[in-house]
């Protein structure tokens, strides 16, 4: 305890000493990933500025006052990165408020009839019925996706009417001063985030799910590569590089509330620029590519597994199919990336183009299959029955064993920690494995990639359907140049 | 489009006719899902009607005055459901507070120096760059993660602060008002959400975890069950009810998001009943246990696929495997049946009794894949070629194919929607694939099986981690009922 105590003030110099370049390379990081990010950050310090320049300046003074405060509050909350997101909180916070002063005020007027003890009791019932009431409605799972920030300020403003009556005697009047400033910043809020460098939900949502595509193609691509070219120095070097093959497919896994988030912001956005289509913006469809994108992920995740398996299938036998799966699998490829590609270029795509290589690749990779009618059998046969295949020399790796999942695992958790020493109930466990049939991976990195492609056909389904939705161009041959 | 609104119209008085029951259905279900709800709402309500009476009581409001305003919105801001996500809250908007109140008076400090037209500016600039570079900072994505709500907190009362510092004269007075106010408020909400019926985030992780094992476990035994049991008929209800095995699997796959912000809630909880254990409350190693149970849901999911798959093996093949499968995956379940309990109870486990029998159930289906050494030869073979195995008759299901992928689908999508009649594209992929060999999906099951296993193992190991690092009892036999 002591020790790593000392240890930790010993470093604490070094640290302090990098600390200024780390934080510089974190600013320079953070703006180039996404300079949309410093340009909104200046948006949002104009804004208050402007807002401020009620407080700031006399003759806005004369016309505000101090509610001033309340535009400034306004747009630190509601001024968002996105267009969408503005709104959505603008409008979630200009209805509760609205709601919240029709009721206080409809409670005010009954209360005024009565002596002031008699308030104070009515008051103190009132706040708790609504406040428990409307707690408890922010447990529904509607209301809390996609109300939660209006109901909790209906809440907030009806507390703080309700109370401030008792004490103020022309509530009306200051109320009225607090909603025209929330009016002023409200304004200022859709001024900057609709018209000024404006950043669009449905515009992050229709490149993530482009980059989604590719990545999943990425993914199979290497995916494949890794099970025909891998040697043993692969299984080494697997803990410290970030596997391409995870990153990929992980981000596609893991997009769904993102994807959703960002969808209900999107849904909210006027089509501004939509001289094409008269629909609105089809983020629903988006949400179901991306649902459909994240089943195809659960087949390459899969695919992944069965490559990193602790039965292997001999070299031999892998290269038996290498070519037609890498010939199926560079269709597959190059379905996914025109799709992507189709989506970033707006415009259709053509079926015939995507699925026809396709075809002629997986018949390929069964005539492969039917041409090795006896490769599938286990390894306590005698190699004189298997006339047609070269010999399979079992490569059984102890050493290897679980590597795929540990390095998944692994590669979630920060680094750092020591790797335990398999207990002897998982080496059992792991043993008993290796004496399965060695083609038994195969056959369902085989499987899997037939799989694959049958979800294919669902994504490009589904982003055909994407494509008649938000009036994507018609399909032209060579029509990218257009 | 007027038919459209004219059967809406007519429908009008129906549905607010059932309005007030579906309502009231929503009201019950809400609560019955968890009875905690109800209690929250009610702390809500008696907090906010606690710091309501500074304002309504006449002594109550001498000490406070005005500022009260102050109490009541850091009530309904602050109180969350949970004892963590109201601390992590709390503590995020005090020190955004006093961090912002020491900068707003150091600026102001130096602004008085001058005369009020360079205040003027100094402030308007002031708030600029602050506005500018803490939105900026909030894209940072640590800071996103853990401190974006103080980050809002800080930029919302530096603004207020130096606003109001300009047009009045003792800001210090105003500002230790409501000082007072916000700490009055932040005791109401410590109180009840630590000493009032507390919710614990950390109770809700441990509770989700060991329902999430439950659900895996259930979602893949009725996947075996299913591959080896079901008939026809199951294809054709397969869309309407909902698939247990998917809903099980869905909500571990789904829970990332969730799981890491009730985690990071946790992390702020105060261990008040942990008299066995000195550890901090192990949220990190719950969230390790999470992201396993999802690697092992994929290996889950994509056993459903093979199950759901468009080429079927022929009953009689799968019939041969179908006891050391049904054995294997009973005690796949039980292990993690056993695992979940003992999690629920707080108690180790004992890796030998999880895994004794999962030893001999994946011997003896390696005893039968040896056994059966010509399966899984294509059928071009003729009959005459295979001794020992019944003749098997594919059964290719033209009718069914896809049924798998798409019902997925559309189970996530709003029901509603008229099926698309396949377009000849696709049949034709469909054909093709269905003529593979029919023992291929077989392999694939037994392979996913057997990696099922082996995901078994490091969630066996990484539930063990947990209970070492939560201190949970030691094993015992037969300690379920200490």
């Amino acid at each position: 305890m002591m020790n790593d105590l000392a240890k930790k003030t010993d470093e604490l110099p070094e640290k302090m000493k990098r600390f200024p370049m780390v934080l510089c390379r974190n600013i320079w990081k953070v703006g180039r990933d996404d300079p949309r990010r410093a340009i909104h950050a200046l948006k949002v310090g104009f804004s208050l500025t402007l807002v401020s320049l009620l407080y700031l300046m006399e003759p806005l003074f004369q016309g505000v006052g101090q509610n001033a405060i309340w535009a400034v509050m306004t747009v630190v909350v509601v001024l968002e990165f996105t267009a969408g997101a503005t709104l959505c909180k603008g409008l979630n916070r200009g209805s509760g408020t609205l709601l919240a002063a029709s009721l206080a005020f409809l409670f005010e007027f009954v209360a005024n009839k009565y002596g002031k003890d008699f308030r104070a009791v009515f008051i103190g019932t009132s706040i708790f019925l609504i406040g428990a009431s409307t707690t408890y409605l922010r447990f529904f799972p509607n209301i809390k996706k996609n109300y939660d920030y209006g109901v909790l300020v209906f809440l907030l403003t009806f507390n703080l009417i309700t109370v401030s009556s008792y004490r103020v005697d022309d509530i009306l009047k200051v109320t009225r001063g607090r909603v025209y400033a929330i009016a002023i910043g409200s304004g200022v809020c859709i001024l900057m985030s609709l018209f000024i460098f404006p950043n669009w939900s449905g515009e992050d949502l229709h490149n993530s799910t482009v980059s989604k595509i590719e990545g999943l193609a990425r993914s199979i691509e290497a995916c494949v590569d890794k099970y025909f070219n891998d040697e043993e120095q692969d299984l080494e070097i697997d803990d410290t590089t970030e596997d391409p093959i995870y990153t990929n497919y992980k981000a596609v896994l893991d997009s769904k509330s993102t994807d959703e988030t960002i969808a209900r912001h999107a849904s909210w956005e006027p089509r501004l620029f939509s001289w094409r289509c008269r629909n609105k913006f089809p983020s629903q469809q988006y949400i179901k590519v991306g649902g459909i994108l994240r089943h195809f992920g659960y087949a390459v995740v899969a695919l992944h597994g069965t490559v990193e398996t602790e039965i292997r299938t001999s070299k031999s036998v892998r290269l038996l199919f290498k070519d037609p799966c890498i010939r199926l699998v560079s269709e597959v490829t190059k379905s996914l990336m025109e799709l992507a590609g189709s989506i970033r270029n707006r415009r259709r795509c053509s079926p015939d183009i995507l699925t026809e290589n396709l075809h002629l690749a997986l018949q390929d990779l069964n005539t492969t299959l039917k041409s090795q009618p006896r490769l599938f059998i286990g390894p306590t046969n005698g190699p004189n029955d298997m006339p047609k295949m070269p010999q399979p020399k079992p490569e059984k790796r102890l050493s290897g064993s679980k590597t795929g999942s540990r390095s998944f695992f692994e590669r979630k958790s920060s680094v750092g920690r020591e790797r335990k020493v398999l207990r002897p109930m998982l080496s059992k466990l792991a043993i008993t494995s290796l004496e399965f049939s060695e083609a038994l991976p195969l056959a369902a990195f085989v499987a899997l990639l037939v799989e694959c492609v049958a979800r294919l056909d669902i994504v490009i389904e589904e982003v055909e359907e994407l494509g008649r939705v938000a009036c994507f161009k018609e399909f032209k041959d060579g029509g990218d140049d257009v």
